[in-house]
């Protein structure tokens, strides 16, 4: 079978055996992958990985424990948790300190015809949601994750800083919650894509608010989002850490103590809500592909995923 | 009457007249103020104050609006707010946007005979608190700040770092709440204070524990101490920012947000807990008095408070 190796930086294509299942894991056939900005990340060589990335993706159950999941479309939850530690036993084993993360710590990801993941990862896709709608569940649930962090009063004026593909999740998933989302991003065409759902959007001039939105989250990678974030909070209010800045961030921690501001800290989230949002179609995710190519494409795919203006690159699976 | 001039780290005693008293406002006679490092900050020209500093008094009412005031000792809250504007309204006067604060911004401090002050923001002192206690009520309500704003189950253990004046305070502050807390500084005869309330210490070595606490107090008012507080805290839990560092602190947000850590930031806080805390005897301030000088001493005060192993300088009035 083909998988996608990265090292280096270089994306390859690599003919490997089909992994053995151990217990209590199922056999999937990869049907679509996306590439994400950590996979990007990866890539450059920040986290010193190398291997089979990607951990956005929906496949067909081949082969599992439970007779009733083969032959299923599903998705899959990327962390891996021991299921016995304190954390795990709390149900927080997103945290587990022995977790490995498909695709990112320790465990092959998705980008290859076959892949292997606990049985207890795995979520049934409705069979009306398409295989390349279905590949926002990942990055969805991460944008849900914020409802189950910060509790947000109905029609509360909430910003949200950027307009990649994380920042249109959030900003789309925060306006279906009921929030009134604003959000400020530097792509008319993709600020687009959230405005058909009620979000207020502003291209990023020289002026931004101060001390104006209750809540703020940072969905823009960049070091000045972050510091913009904090000018733009209220005091007493919160800023949503959304998406990690490569390298040391400078901040002035006096307006974070003197205005009394939170900082929450925000990664990965529960499917359900995110494959219920797909569902509902209270989300438009297919606006945001961007191309869809085949797995042997991985090297191109990547190229072109890294581009300016460029959403969602999707991969296919060879099956 | 005597004031203290504060200007490009210069401390003077100067002959002044005595403040005008605008209605609502209270003319009041210093008893005892306290130097805290904002007040030394202030000093080193962080903020490009020039003026009266002082924040930390207590001092007895000689001429008031309401005539029950007159006569009684009183402390102060330092934030004059503008009681009109929405964070007002709210009764978050302490973040209101024209606020004016004393000794700090665009009000005189308190560093000077007499002082004037908004009858709204005093509060009456128990007969049984001596003056030069009862100081510690502005400092010591700051610390309790962090109960209103987390919520920590009894017997939790929470860190705090840091064992100069703030420290010290969070420290037996919440000890007393119920926690048990662990307080990590430098400095052995520091450390005893917080110790005789129950406080677990421990002298910062090289090695300090990681992933550890659900809660984790930053008091050390250094870029290293929030960089360990981040270290030590368990993924979903909260450091709290009690104290500012002066210039840009280089943070790395990658922990932050895989982690999923809260951080919040803290300042002010209402003085009725504080009050009652001194009066129930249930954390020890007076321990934390290193000297006690007259206000015509001040230069010579804000020498010695600057002094490693210097807690707490009284300046006395000189009524």
């Amino acid at each position: 079978m083909i998988s996608i190796h990265l090292e280096a930086g270089r994306v390859e294509v690599q003919e490997v055996a089909k992994p053995e299942r151990p217990d209590g894991f199922a056999l999937i056939r990869l049907l679509t992958g996306g590439i994400c900005n950590t996979d990007l990340e990866l890539q450059r060589g920040y986290y010193g990985f190398s291997g089979t990335p990607g951990h956005e993706f929906v496949g067909e159950v081949v082969a599992a424990d439970t007779a009733a999941l083969v032959g299923k479309r599903v998705v899959g939850e990327i962390n891996l948790a021991c299921t016995e530690c304190s954390w795990c036993r709390r149900g927080l084993g997103r945290h587990c300190p022995h977790r490995t993360v498909l695709g990112i710590v320790r465990h092959p990801g998705a980008f290859r015809e076959f892949l292997t993941l606990p049985e207890r990862n795995l979520h049934v896709v409705p069979d009306s949601i398409p295989a390349e709608i279905a590949v926002f569940t990942e990055p969805l649930a991460a944008a849900c994750r914020i409802l189950e962090q910060v509790k947000i009063p109905q029609r509360s004026a909430v910003a949200v800083l950027g307009d990649g593909k994380l920042g249109l999740l959030v900003a789309q998933v925060l306006q279906a919650s009921g929030c009134q989302v604003h959000e400020f991003g530097r792509h008319a065409e993709k600020l687009r894509i959230s405005e058909k759902s009620g979000v207020i959007t502003q291209l990023v001039g020289d002026a931004l608010p101060e001390a104006e939105y209750g809540w703020v989250v940072d969905a823009t990678g960049s070091a000045e989002g972050l510091r913009a974030a904090i000018r733009m909070v209220e005091p007493c209010g919160t800023v949503v850490m959304k998406s990690t800045v490569h390298g040391a961030v400078e901040l002035d921690t006096a307006p974070v103590i003197v205005n009394e501001i939170t900082l929450v800290g925000s990664r990965c989230g529960r499917f359900e809500p995110a494959l219920d949002l797909l569902e509902r179609g209270a989300v438009d995710v297919g606006s945001m592909i961007s191309e869809s190519m085949g797995l042997s494409k991985a090297a191109e795919a990547f190229e072109m995923a890294a581009k300016k203006g460029v959403l969602k690159v999707i991969l296919r699976g060879e099956g």
